[in-house]
C-alpha cells in the first residue's frame, strides 16, 4: 500500500529535499530543512498521490488515508506537547498546499486550524493574551469561510470594518479582545445565515475541510490559468502541509518575515528580506502593511527600523541559517520564517526565484566562491528567461523626465499606455496597444492583465510583494512600492507627489532596474551579451555540441545574430526580398506574364536586386555557412486583393482591369497552405528559382574573386513531398550554378539541400537523402501538416486547448516531441541511414525554445537555427542538452 | 556483362512467356510461340534494359550492343535464308516496339526495312511481282520518313493522290509498278528536299535509325498520355523486336489478319476476326479497307466473303493454332497473322484485351471448361475494370429512335451532346457538358478526346480498329464502323441514311452492347450483380478475408451498397444530412446563436429529423454494422458567402444584416482544412455531438425496443490529433448515449471510435487507441495532410506532376503506400498494440480502388470502405489480394 502522509518534527523527517514531485516543493524543503537542524514547526504532509487519487476518483479519498492522518497527528500532538482539540492546552495547526513547482498566490492556506469555543480559552490561558487569541480565531473563521466554503470575502470584512467603525479606530490593531470576540460571534451568525449551516467547532471536522480547499484549489481558475503560463502539467497536483502553528502575532517580541539569501532582482551576494513585527506571514506578502528591512546594509531612506536593530539576536540567527541553507543547498534561498516570544522559527525555503539578471549573477559569483561547478552554473541558469536580457533597455543618452520612483521590483524596461484594471489591459493588447498596467497593489485576480502588459507598476507592496514575484516569474518590467503615486480608479488617474495627472491613455515608461518612472515613451537601446552574461555563454559554448545558427533575411538581422552567437545562417528566406521597394512590381509583372518570356523578362529585373541582397548577408557572414531558401509563398501573396488596388496595378503594368482582375481570381487557392506553393511552383516555373540560384551564385563569386571570402552557399528547395521533385530542381540548379562558376572561372563549393516540412518528407526521408546535401527541417510547416492545423486559423480554438488542458503546451512555441518530434527523428535517422554525412538541422521557430534545442540535441541534429534574439537561449540550452547527457 | 539481344526462330527461342517484363510482351509472345512450334517468321528481341539505358545515358547505346545485334543478324539471315543488303536475295526485316504492358497504336513501326535500289532488284526476282516490290519500297519510305524522321506523313501521302489523279485511278492497288517506281523516286526527291539529306540507302543506316525512333517514341506525347491514363511506370521501356518480313500483300494467294481467341465485347466462346487479302496488317488495324470476317458464324449482312470461304485451309490451320493457343495460354489470346503465297504465319499474340463483362464470362467459363481453377479465374477479372459494369444501361423500357447502327465495339450506355473533334470534347467536358466524340475514325491524337467523352462514335473500322480497342481499354461506350451516318467536320453535323441531320450540341445515346445510335437522351437502369458477375463475385467471396463495407449517407445508397455485397457501413457522413431540406435554417440558427441556449433550442429542431435518418438507414442495413461519423466541416460552409444569400438569411432568422455578415467574416478561414472542424468544434461546442449521439441512440433503442433489431451503433469522432480530445469526447458521448438507454431501458453495445486522419493520429496510435473501440483511416485527409496537398487546390499543378511523372499516380486515386501508406501501416500497428482487439478499417475512396485494397489487406486491416457503385471491385480486390497471398 502507497504511503500518503510523511511526518517531520523534531530534526527527524520521512521525507527529503529531492522528493518534491511526491511531497511538494514547500513539504520536501520543511522535512530537508527538519533534517539538516533547522527550527521548523513539526508537522506532515498528504502527498501529492492523494491529490492525483482525489481526482482520479471523483473526489474522494484513497482508502487509508484517514488512519494515516489521525496517526500523524498523535505524533505531531506529542512533539509540540498539545492536543488537537484539547481545551486546556490546544493544538493549533496550518494547512497549506504545496505543489511540485512553485506557484505563489495561487494556492489557498488556512491559518490557526484547531479553534473553537473550548480550545480558545486554553489559548488565551497559553498565551495570556485574550486579544492574540480572539484576532487569531476570527481571522480562522474569516479564512475557512473564504477559502474552505468560498464565501464572499467582503462579507466579513464588512462586519470588521463597521466594528473599527463603531469603534472610532484606523487599525485592526486598536481592536480590544472583547471586541473581537463579539467580532467572532458576529462572524459565526454571519456565516451561518450565508451557507446556512453552522461553523464547525469539530477541530478534525475543520481539518478536513481544509485538506479538501486545498486540493480543490488545485483546479480553480487561477491555478490554471499559473499553471498555463508556466507550462505546468496539470497531473503533477499539489501536496498538503498540515504544521504546528507558531504566531508572530503574540506581542512585539514576534515578527514574521520573508527574505532572499540573495538579492534576487540583481543577484548581488547581499541578505535581502523584510519582516513585520507583531504580525503573521500572509501581512507581509500581501503588501496591506509596508514591511521593515531585515538590514540596514542596502536599506533606501532609512526611515524604518530594521530586524537586525529591533531583534539583533534573532537576526545573528537568521544570518546563520542563510549561511547553512545556502552552503546546504548551494543555491539562493527564498525563506519565510516567524519569531514567537523571541524564538526564531523557519516556515519555509526554497529555490528563490529570480530574474535572469540576478539567475546569471549568483551563477558566475557562486562559482567564484567555489560554491559550484561550471557545469551547475550554466545548467542554473534557465535558457528561456535569458528572453528577459534580450529585450532593448533604456538608453542612457535619452532625456527622461522622470515623475516618480519606486522599488526597481522587476528589471528591464518598457513603455505604454496607463490602463487600471487587468480586463483593460487585456482588451488593449488583444486590440495592439502596448499598455502598462498600474495597480495600487496586485492580486492573483490580476495575472491575466499582468501578462498582458509590457509593465508594471504598483503603489504598495515591497520587492516580495505580489506584483514583484509575478512580474519577474514572468520576466516583465515592474516598478513596485512607488509611494509617490496616488491613483484614483474611479477617474482612470493618477497623480505624482508633484501634482502631474496622468490620464490612461497616457504613455509612461518603467525602468525596473532603478525604479523610475518617466513620462512619455523613452527610446531604447539594443540588449548585449557583456559582463557575467558573457562569461557564463562562453562556459556554455564550452558544454555544448550542438551547433547554434540563426534565420535571418537582411545583413542588419545577421549582424544582430553574429554578435549574439550564431555560427552561420540556418535560414535566409527569399520572399522578404521579393517585397522590398519597388521589386514588388517587378515581381507582379513576372506573375502577370502569359508566356515564359514575359517571367523571364520581370526575372532579369530582379535578378540584380537579389544578387546584392546576397552580397550583403555572405559579407556579414564572414564565411560562416548560409543557407538560403528559394521562393516559398504561393504567388497570390504578390498579387493586391480589393479592386483598387487590382485598378492600380492594371494601370502600372498596362493590363487591362478585368484581365489582371481574372489572374488574381485564378491564383486563389481554398487552403495556400496546401497549395501551388514551395517547390512546387519551381516545378511549373523553372525559371524563378533559376534565376534566385544564379542571383546566389553570382553573388558568392563574385565575393570569392573580388575579395577573397570563403563561402559554401546552402541552396534550400523547400516543400518537397516527393523525391522527384527534389531530383529534378535539384538538376536545374545545378545546371545553372556550374554556368556560373564557368563565367566567372571561380570553383565554388555548394551545397544543395531540402526542408523537410511535410510529413512524407519526413517518412521517405531515405530517398530523399539521395538527392540531398542536407536537410533543415521545418518545424512549423511540419507542425501544420502534422496536427492538421493551420497557424493562421488556430487562434479560433488553440488557446482554449491550451486552457482546458488538451494540449499542454501550444505546439508552434515548443516542439511537440510525442508527435511531430517522431517525425523529426524518423526523417533524421532515414536521412543518415542514406547519407550518413548528411548536414541536419532545424529552422523552425522552435529553434529558439529551449526543450525544443533540447531534444534537437538529444536526436542528434547538427544544428538549430532561430531569430537572432533566441541565439543566447539556444546556445544555453544546447549546453545544458550536452550536461544532461553526462547523467 | 548484361545480355541486350534475344533470338527466336527455327522452334527455339533465348527467351519465353514470362520474360514480359524483360522482352516486352510482344517479344515475350514470339518466344514462347516459336518454342511451342506455331509457325513464327524468325528474329530477335532488344530488351527493355536497353531502352532504359539509353535514356539513362543521355540517349547513348549501352556498349556491345552493336555486336549483339549484328551476331543475331547474322543468324537470322541463315534462317531465312536470305542476306541483309544481298542485291540478289534480300532480307527485309520489321522493326516493332513492345513494351511489357500493351500499349495499342502508342508506338511506332516500320516495314520492309533493308530494301535500296540494289536490294529491290532481288525482291523482284524473288517475288516476280515488281508492282508488289515497289509498292512496298514506297511504304518503307513513307514509313520511314514519318516515324524515324518525323517528316509530315501528308507531304508524301499527297505525292501518292497526285500520281493517282494523273493515272485517273482510285485505289493504291491500281497503280502499275512503273508508277510506283516514279513515286520511289520521288518519295526520295521530297525526302531530301524536307529533310536536307539522302534517304539511306545503307540498311544497316536504316536499322539502328529504326531502332532509335522505336526506343525514342516511348517518350512522345502520345505514349506519355497513355501511360498516364493506364498507370504504366515510365521506367518500365519497351523492347525493339527486328523480325524478318512475310508479306500478306503479294498476291491474292496472300492475306493478312487480326482476330481474338473469343469475341473481347461479350467474351463469347467464338472465333472473332477480320482479314484483308493482298494487305499488309496495318491496313486491317487502321480501318482504310473494311475488313472481312474471318469466319460467317457470326457475320452481320453477309455481303463479304469470309477466310472460312476463300482459303479454307488457312482457316483450318488458323483453327487449330487457335485451340493450341488457348491450352497454352490459358486465356483469350489476340493474334495477328500473315499468309503468304498460302502459307500461315503468326506474327504476335498477347492476351486479348476485353470488356469487363467478357472478362467475366471468359473467367467463368473457362473453369467450365476446366481450363482454369476458379481461384484462376478471380485473378483473371482486373477489379478496377469492374467500373465498367457498375454504370447504368439502357432502360428496356424506354421509347427508343434508331438513328443508325454500327458495330458494338465496347458495351455501356452513354448519352451526350454530338461533337466532332477531341478538343472540343475536352473543352466541352471542362464545361460540365456530357459529350459523345463522333470521328471518321479515330486515332491515336484522339485519345484525350475519348477520355473526356462519355461515348465515341466512328464512320468506320471494324471491332479491332483504333477507337474499339482504346474504348474498351477505357471502359468507354462505343460504336465503331457506322455505315450508316456521314460525317461532314466542316459544317459539324452528321447525317443519317434517313436524311435526318444532327448537328454539334444536338443530344444522342450511344447503346455499345448492340451498337445502336438513338436520337436524345434515353432513360437508363441501374446496374445488378447477376449472371456469371454474380458466380465471379461469389467466388471472390469465398476467398476474401477483408470485410467490404460502404460509404452512404441515405437509406438508397445504403440500399444499393447492399445489393452490390457491401457488409455495412463505413462512413455515414452526417453533415449531408445538415444541408438538407428546412435543416439547413436551423443549423444556421444554431451558428448564429450567441449562447448555449440559442444553439440547444436550434439543435433540439435537427434532432428528430437527424433521428429519422438514421433509423432510416439502420432499417435497411438490417443489423449490418453502421458507423456514423459526427460533423466534421468547419461550421462557414453552411452559412451563405454571397451578400444577397446573407442579406436573405438576416431576414428569415431576424437578425441584423451586419450581425450576420459579422458572424461570416468572423468564421473565415485562411486554411478551412486546417481549421476549426471535426472534433475542435465539439470540444468549442459539445452540445452540438451531444445532440448527434442522442439523434443515434435514440433510432437505435427504437428498433431495438420496438422492431427487436440488432444494432452496434458505431460512432465515430473525427479529425482526433491528440488523444486528450478523443478522452473528452467519448465521455461526453457515452455519458448521452447511457441516458438514451436507460431513458428507453434499454441495454445497447455500441462502440465509440475514431477517423485516423491526421499524420499526428497515426503517429500517437497507440496512446489514442486508449479511447478507441476502433480506427478507420481518413485516407482522403489523411494524404492531403502527408502530402501538404489540398485535393481542392491540387489542380493547378497536380495533373502536370503525373503528366511529367514527377508522381506516377494520383495519391488521391492510388493510396501512396511509401508515405500515406506508411502512416496506415503504423497507426495500424501502434493501434493494435495497445487494443488487441481494436477494429481497425479505411473509408477513405481509396477503398474502391484495387491497389489501394490490396495494400489494406497485406498490413491486416478488418476492412475497406467505399461507394457503392465501387463494392464489388474492392471485394474482388480483396481476393486478389488473399490469393496473392498464397504465392
Amino acid at each position: 500500500m502507497a504511503k500518503y502522509v510523511y511526518l517531520f518534527g523534531d530534526g527527524k523527517a520521512d521525507g527529503a529535499g529531492a522528493m518534491r514531485e511526491l511531497l511538494g516543493g514547500k513539504g520536501a524543503n520543511l522535512a530537508e530543512m527538519t533534517s539538516i537542524g533547522l527550527p521548523v514547526p513539526p508537522g506532515f504532509t498528504l502527498t501529492t498521490e492523494v491529490c492525483m487519487a482525489f481526482y482520479d476518483n471523483n473526489r474522494n479519498y484513497p482508502a487509508g488515508l484517514l488512519e494515516e492522518v489521525n496517526s500523524a497527528l498523535k505524533i505531531l500532538e506529542q512533539q509540540m506537547g498539545k492536543g488537537f482539540g484539547d481545551g486546556d492546552n490546544p493544538l493549533l495547526v496550518s494547512v497549506r498546499s504545496g505543489a511540485p513547482a512553485s506557484m505563489p498566490g495561487m494556492m489557498d492556506t488556512v491559518l490557526n486550524l484547531g479553534l473553537n469555543d473550548q480550545t480558545i480559552q486554553g489559548v488565551i490561558r497559553q498565551s495570556n493574551d485574550a486579544r492574540f487569541a480572539y484576532d487569531s480565531y476570527r481571522r480562522f473563521i474569516q479564512m475557512y469561510a473564504n477559502v474552505v466554503k468560498g464565501m464572499d470575502g467582503d462579507i466579513l470584512e464588512k462586519l470588521l470594518e463597521e466594528m473599527k467603525e463603531a469603534r472610532g479606530v484606523e487599525q485592526d490593531t486598536d481592536l480590544s479582545a472583547e471586541d473581537l470576540h463579539q467580532l467572532v460571534v458576529a462572524f459565526k451568525d454571519s456565516y451561518k445565515a450565508t451557507l446556512e449551516e453552522d461553523f464547525p467547532d469539530d477541530p478534525q471536522e475543520q481539518l478536513w475541510g481544509a485538506i479538501g480547499a486545498v486540493f480543490g484549489s488545485w483546479m480553480n481558475p487561477r491555478a490554471v490559468t499559473y499553471r498555463k503560463l508556466h507550462a505546468i502539467p496539470i497531473d503533477w497536483g499539489t501536496a498538503v502541509n498540515v504544521q504546528g502553528m507558531v504566531f508572530g502575532n503574540m506581542g512585539d517580541d514576534c515578527a514574521t518575515g520573508v527574505a532572499f539569501t540573495r538579492d534576487p532582482a540583481t543577484g548581488e551576494n547581499y541578505f535581502y528580506g523584510e519582516y513585520l513585527v507583531n504580525a503573521q506571514g500572509e501581512d507581509v506578502v500581501a503588501g496591506i502593511r509596508t514591511p521593515q528591512p531585515i538590514n540596514r546594509d542596502k536599506h533606501r531612506d532609512g526611515d524604518l527600523p530594521s530586524m537586525e536593530e529591533v531583534m539583533p539576536e534573532s537576526y545573528a540567527q537568521l544570518v546563520e541559517i542563510r549561511e547553512i541553507l545556502e552552503q546546504h543547498y548551494k543555491d539562493m534561498q527564498d525563506i519565510e520564517f516567524t519569531i514567537e516570544k523571541g524564538k526564531l522559527y523557519m516556515l519555509q525555503t526554497r529555490t528563490g526565484k529570480r530574474t535572469a539578471h540576478a539567475a546569471i549573477r549568483i551563477a558566475v559569483d557562486m562559482v567564484n566562491q567555489g560554491l559550484i561547478s561550471k557545469k551547475e552554473a550554466v545548467l542554473r541558469v534557465d535558457p528561456d528567461q535569458l528572453d528577459q536580457l534580450l529585450h532593448p533597455s533604456l538608453d542612457p543618452n535619452a532625456e527622461k523626465q522622470v515623475i516618480a520612483k519606486g522599488l526597481p521590483a522587476s528589471p528591464g524596461a518598457a513603455s505604454g499606455q496607463v490602463v487600471f484594471s487587468a480586463d483593460d489591459a487585456e482588451e488593449q493588447t488583444r486590440l495592439k496597444k502596448k499598455v502598462i498596467l498600474v495597480r495600487i497593489e496586485t492580486s492573483p485576480e490580476d495575472i491575466h492583465g499582468m501578462h498582458a502588459a509590457r509593465g508594471i507598476l504598483t503603489a504598495r507592496g515591497g520587492m516580495t510583494s505580489h506584483a514583484a514575484v509575478v512580474a519577474r516569474g514572468m520576466g516583465k518590467c515592474c516598478v513596485s512600492g512607488c509611494g509617490d503615486i496616488k491613483i484614483d480608479y474611479e477617474k482612470q488617474l493618477l497623480k505624482t507627489k508633484s501634482g502631474q495627472l496622468i490620464k490612461r491613455g497616457d504613455s509612461i515608461t518603467l525602468d525596473g532596474s532603478t525604479g523610475e518612472v518617466i513620462l512619455g515613451d523613452v527610446p531604447k537601446v539594443e540588449p548585449e551579451v557583456s559582463g557575467g552574461f558573457a562569461t557564463l555563454m562562453s562556459w556554455a559554448d564550452e558544454f555544448r555540441r550542438l551547433k547554434v545558427r540563426t534565420n535571418a533575411d537582411t545583413p542588419h538581422d545577421s549582424k544582430v545574430a553574429r554578435e549574439f552567437g550564431a555560427e552561420g545562417i540556418g535560414l535566409c528566406r527569399t520572399e522578404h526580398m521579393f517585397f522590398e521597394g519597388d521589386r514588388i512590381q517587378a515581381v507582379r509583372e513576372m506573375i502577370l506574364a502569359g508566356n515564359l518570356e514575359g517571367r523571364k523578362r520581370a526575372l532579369d529585373k530582379i535578378l540584380p536586386m537579389q544578387k546584392s541582397d546576397f552580397i550583403g548577408i555572405f559579407r556579414e557572414m564572414k564565411g560562416l555557412p548560409v543557407t538560403i531558401r528559394l521562393l516559398d509563398p504561393p504567388l497570390h501573396e504578390f498579387l493586391p486583393q480589393t479592386d483598387d488596388d487590382v485598378s492600380e496595378l492594371a494601370h502600372a503594368v498596362g493590363i487591362r482591369f478585368s484581365e489582371v482582375k481574372e489572374h488574381v481570381e485564378q491564383l486563389h487557392e481554398f487552403n495556400p497552405m496546401l497549395g501551388h506553393r514551395g517547390c512546387r511552383l519551381a516545378i511549373t516555373y523553372p525559371e524563378v528559382y533559376d534565376m534566385q540560384v544564379q542571383a546566389i551564385m553570382e553573388a558568392a563569386c563574385e565575393l570569392i574573386k573580388n575579395e577573397g571570402f570563403e563561402i559554401v552557399p546552402e541552396i534550400m528547395i523547400p516543400l518537397i513531398s516527393h523525391v522527384n521533385e527534389l531530383k529534378i530542381l535539384r538538376a536545374n540548379a545545378v545546371k545553372v550554378a556550374d554556368s556560373v562558376c564557368e563565367k566567372y572561372g571561380v570553383k565554388v563549393d555548394y551545397l544543395i539541400g531540402t526542408m523537410i516540412e511535410l510529413p512524407r518528407a519526413a517518412l521517405t526521408a531515405d530517398t530523399i537523402a539521395q538527392e540531398a546535401d542536407f536537410f533543415s527541417f521545418g518545424t512549423n510547416d511540419l507542425t501544420q501538416t502534422t496536427y492538421g492545423l493551420s497557424r493562421d486559423d488556430a487562434g479560433h480554438f488553440l488557446p482554449d486547448y491550451i486552457e482546458r488542458g488538451v494540449l499542454k503546451k501550444d505546439p508552434f512555441v515548443a516542439l511537440d516531441q510525442r508527435g511531430v518530434g517522431q517525425l523529426v527523428k524518423m526523417g533524421f535517422e532515414k536521412g543518415r541511414s542514406t547519407r550518413p554525412e548528411l548536414k541536419v538541422g532545424i529552422c523552425g521557430e522552435h529553434g529558439g525554445e529551449s526543450s525544443s534545442v533540447i531534444f534537437c540535441h538529444k536526436i542528434g541534429l547538427d544544428y538549430v537555427s532561430c531569430s537572432p534574439y533566441r541565439v543566447p537561449i539556444a546556445r544555453l540550452a544546447a549546453a545544458h542538452a550536452a550536461l544532461q547527457d553526462e547523467h
